[in-house]
């Protein structure tokens, strides 16, 4: 099964297509999108799910020709770098491919003002296109206007092909910006039986130097991390991000202790350059909100238990990353310790994320798990397993 | 990474290397296998890991022509059906091949005897095969005497090619024949969070339908499956091998209980066929000792949290399967309850298992991971990962 067809064996929220003056023909029966426009959307789709989540959606661009065939495909690889338009005119540039008349597919409206990069509304005029086709609305509204440039260009845009599939894909990216919080992503390196630290409290390392490797470019590429004092008191980390032989990475990420214990003045996470930040409450939503005000977009959940449990008890995890060691402990200090559960069918449904390499991966001799919350809101209700598979039922 | 590179990554026992006459010439130096032989060899060890662990080693066989050509590749796909010579043999004829004058290449030296399927060596001869090399003896009595048979035929007939490889192979399958005991599959139906039922007990089911319906295709090719008196008193399970529509499997495996508390007179494990045994210990080696027995050769560890963690904290598991739901709990039941470790050093190594179809499976929306304990003998002793990774120490 490919990512792509991944996405679409889901129920997706159809309802959210919405129909414009271009693609609503006076019968009233849409037929705005041609079969390859409707490929191109799809191979913009399944390009998005290769970058990475965080505070950009995942966003596809791939650029058709009068013929219907595809030019160049572009994905975006996450904040600070190019945007998926962006990236799909690079491309055509460095291939020497003049995309002049030809049609940009892309699964977000093009930005008119993309902070870091520049503005792709204004990077699709100049490269000759002729028409876009765009999913779903710019949901920023520093970012809004990109169909209305384009159009004040005189270029022909149309929009809402592929709608439901293009929200899915980012559907807790939407969340995080219309809720005004950051998107979060867990994290947890542990055992097959799911320890963080045997009994005595040793816990460097369970993840092998690989993912350990993974778990630093994350840090590099994110605006926060966050633990408990807990954790600064017991393992006193430094949460900086570092390549193997030690160096820092050039971007750092907010070092953010959250709890109402104060931090040592000797706590390594207190560094040289003063990003740090106590966050004296143990709610998961007030955290989030003091970092939004301090302009993080992308936070990594670190640990320990009680705050890995408290994000995900309070339904606030996007994104979760699980680094699988092949070890068992037997006991110590389990990843979670209570999600207010106390029966099955009240589980946590998570389902495999298949962008950024894929929902699962070897990294040395562990396995990286990639998880995002279930999608719940369109599916029928369903029995638990014992309705799904009655015939092996009281095993 | 293929399988078969991946054992060869290890470090092997190249003490195990036993030269014969034929293959150690009056130099000293051992050159008597030729590049075709042994490439036919490696690709006799690759085909082998497509077979499932259990009762019998995994095995596999490479008829090589006279130019060595690589005619035709055969495997063990587990007790009761052919052995990889038969079924390299089977093949042949089925495609017409005359593997008169040609060699045949094997992991583990052809049986005399071979129970359910008729004898290799009479097949081998019988195809006019006039070259034997295989890796290792077969350590079972019955069986022995292979070799013998084939030359007493007039076939030439050397061993000693990649001994090491096929022990590595088949490392917990010698062990188990070596002391009399089953050979052990443990098997774990559990959430990301390691949870094996929730704070109520509801267990049914953790798995997806997939994974239970690979769990009940494992029932009914092993000797036996094994859980403690507590589940049966908990969960009450039949133990039977079911398809998907509930009718049993052609082949049920023993049904054994592990406990001090007699099984009550209702107890569904009890079924009809009378193919219950009590086991009145809490001793998994002396469990193990009363099954083997019994004629036991494949045991599968079922549960609970308590027999899981015996056999386990004993170093009585050849093999462990985990059915990894994506889901969380939070609480409840945890797999394993203590293994007598207190400190991460002390952590049981595993190393992923490539045989039977891989290490990492999905199943519906399950992972299924295959494992096994991990080879230490000739490793250099280990400082954790704190040595492997010091830059990122303190992290």
């Amino acid at each position: 099964m490919t990512a792509a067809s991944g996405q679409r064996a889901m129920n997706l929220p159809v309802a959210e297509f919405q129909p414009t003056a271009e693609n609503q023909p006076a019968t009233g029966i849409v037929t705005a999108f041609s079969a390859t426009e409707t490929a191109a959307m799809d191979a913009a789709l399944e390009a998005a799910l290769r970058g990475p989540r965080g505070a950009n959606p995942l966003v596809g661009a791939v650029v058709v020709d009068a013929n219907g065939r595809q030019l160049v495909t572009g994905f975006h690889r996450g904040a600070g770098t190019a945007h998926a338009e962006a990236d799909a005119i690079a491309q055509a540039a460095a291939a020497g491919i003049d995309l002049r008349g030809s049609t940009m597919v892309v699964t977000l409206e093009p930005c008119n003002h993309c902070g870091r990069t520049g503005p792709c509304a204004q990077a699709i005029i100049s490269a000759g296109i002729t028409d876009v086709i765009y999913a779903v609305d710019d949901p920023h509204d520093p970012a809004a206007g990109g169909a209305a440039t384009l159009r004040g260009a005189g270029i022909r845009v149309r929009s809402g092909l592929a709608a439901g599939e293009a929200l899915e894909l980012n559907r807790h990216w939407f969340q995080a910006v219309a809720a005004k919080r950051p998107f979060v992503t867990l994290h947890i390196a542990q055992t097959l039986d799911s320890r963080i630290a045997a009994e005595d409290g040793t816990s460097q390392w369970i993840s092998c130097p690989e993912s350990l490797a993974d778990n630093h470019g994350l840090r590099g590429r994110i605006d926060a991390i966050l633990v408990g004092t807990q954790t600064v008191l017991v393992d006193n980390p430094r949460l900086t991000a570092r390549d193997a032989s030690g160096t820092p990475a050039g971007h750092q990420p907010l070092r953010a202790v959250m709890g109402l214990r104060d931090i040592p003045a000797d706590a390594a996470v207190r560094g040289e350059d003063g990003r740090v930040l106590h966050l004296p409450t143990r709610d998961p939503r007030e955290a989030l909100s003091q970092l939004y005000t301090a302009g993080i977009r992308h936070l990594m959940v670190e640990g320990g238990s009680r705050i890995l449990s408290a994000f995900l008890t309070a339904g606030l995890v996007d994104e979760l990353i699980v680094y699988l060691a092949p070890t068992l402990l037997g006991s110590g200090t389990p990843a979670l310790n209570g999600l207010g559960i106390s029966t099955l069918a009240e589980a946590q449904q998570w389902e495999w994320d298949q962008a950024d390499g894929g929902s699962v991966r070897s990294l040395g001799r562990d396995l990286r798990l990639h998880l995002r919350p279930q999608h719940t809101e369109s599916l029928e209700p369903q029995p638990l397993r014992a309705g799904a598979e009655p015939a092996m039922g009281g095993y």
